[in-house]
């Protein structure tokens, strides 16, 4: 009989959700938009629904060992989603408890970084890795800290925000009502953000100048970064310095084994791995120098999220529940 | 029969060491300069000679239950202390191992500020607490992080460093080579360089003009700013407002409970933990905001390093070998 996990992805537009093994094999995958559930109540409705019929798809003999979720403002402890801003379920949403008792077996919740860390700890590149961060870039930077085998949760459930670390008192508006958190340099919209400031800065030629400032995307820049236009590549390499920056000032509280940067500003490569290592290098003690790989995720793209829900259930932690 | 352990600690002059029991009280202690060692070879003689003469001054029965102790670039893995650039002993030095060898009883090593979160967590303000800092402000900035009610460590056992975190990049330089590190602002020194810059850049009256700048200390700015002395006060609120925003960024990525101020700069009180505060609160995400308490430790300084280094001994995981 196989043990399976069931992985759910809760996002701003979509929920995916899918059945895998302990060693990463996806049975079975789904997914639904989320706009269509006003209330919590709906939405646990429909999806345990969703998980119930699609057990019948899976021609093996198998026991559900539990669910885990990653959703964002995701709380480990309280297994709640608390004031998620792109969500339309305001104030504290008590989702694991609420589709516990839908479900009848265990449901673990945290938030999106803190669950890809943990798919990369049970599927991908960081197994057997006690001490690593991963770094997730996409319209944000979300962050999840592992030290000593273990998730760094924080007291409240809500440790491991670097997007939010300030690299500048004095920089970018950030969504968040401070200014210059990492995440308005070190996202999608940060690098596009950038090259609009070095734009306006210089009379250099770039192929970006033909490109409408608000319809400029972190593609395009990498696509012209790709043909050596100078101001994408230099984009790339203010990208690099200020993570390179903000993730040596990580390096001195975990001194990890390894950083991974994953999500879709880090499929630009080297292009984004190199000056981020070069700064991060030219930026920590000496005794952590040369000791720290960067790397990418192990984790397919399209499965990563699931993956890392579902990697919850396997983790030492809860097993023990 | 008393269990016992030995708590030593090494610094840049004087080696202090103690015997104590698992609630803190000190039967015995004695210092002695370490400049007189050229060999960590004669060191490790003359320590095992003074441990075993010490045992005879015990009036209880009582077992030794191992070592602990705090030494500046101590890593607690290997037992070895590397590169100290303040100690005559070149190199890594195996200071466990080879005070194992003399005396036969388990020695577990980590550097000072590592050894003052354990006696926090043992001995003091911490008890119980499963997550916090302890920063300890002296002639630098040290600290250790407790996660998940362990000490991060780190891969390779240098966790813990805030101190050469990065406050500003073109900032001031460092003695380990780079620039802005955070305790060239939050520290004795750091603090004596705040206040020549902000008198060399105002023409305000100030006590403290009258100090030539190769005689001021951190006690003569405190001794200023409590008779209200205008640049003594702004150079506390600046120091706070430095450490405020590193400790806002450390709280990004381990969201400790409380955050222990320890040591010389420490003890100025509400002169630096109200500005540490108030722009720790003011450059923290929503989600962390007047949840964290910042404390002054409980350890009675005069021992602080001795009951540190002890609780090693103590440590559950240490209780385990």
């Amino acid at each position: 009989m196989q043990k399976l996990a069931i992985g759910i992805d809760i996002g701003g537009t979509n929920v995916s959700f899918g059945i895998v093994n302990q060693t990463g094999n996806v049975f079975y995958k789904e997914s639904f938009p989320i706009k269509d559930f006003i209330t919590i109540h709906d939405f646990i409705d429909y999806l345990s629904i969703k998980i119930n019929s699609s057990y019948k798809e899976l021609d093996i003999e198998f026991k559900i060992k539990g669910i885990g979720i990653g959703a964002p403002n995701g709380n480990y402890y309280s297994g709640t989603i608390e004031y998620a801003p792109n969500l339309a379920w305001k104030g504290i949403i008590p989702l694991a408890s609420l589709l516990n008792k839908k479900i009848g077996i265990p449901v673990f919740l945290t938030n999106d970084a803190n669950a890809a860390a943990m798919g990369e700890m049970i599927y991908g590149n960081a197994k057997g890795l006690k001490d690593f961060i991963m770094i997730t870039l996409g319209t944000g930077l979300g962050s999840g800290f592992v030290a000593n085998g273990e998730l760094i949760l924080g007291h409240d459930g809500f440790a491991g925000e670097l997007g939010h670390a300030i690299f500048d008192p004095n920089g970018r508006m950030c969504g968040c009502g401070r200014k210059g958190c990492l995440e308005q340099y070190a996202s999608a919209p940060g690098i596009v953000k950038t090259v609009i400031e070095f734009l306006a800065n210089s009379t250099e030629s770039s192929i970006l100048r033909d490109i409408p400032s608000e319809e400029l995307s972190s593609e395009q820049i990498y696509n012209a970064a790709t043909k050596k236009d100078s101001i994408a590549l230099k984009a790339f390499d203010y990208t690099g310095y200020v993570l390179g920056i903000m993730l040596a000032n990580a390096v001195s509280v975990t001194s990890p084994e390894v950083i991974f940067l994953f999500g879709g500003l880090a499929n630009a490569g080297e292009l984004i791995f190199k000056p981020t290592k070069k700064y991060m290098e030219e930026n920590i003690l000496d005794v952590y120098q040369n000791k720290i790989e960067l790397k990418s995720s192990a984790l397919p793209e399209n499965d990563a999220a699931i993956l890392g829900a579902a990697a919850l259930v396997w983790s030492e932690k809860n097993q023990n529940h």
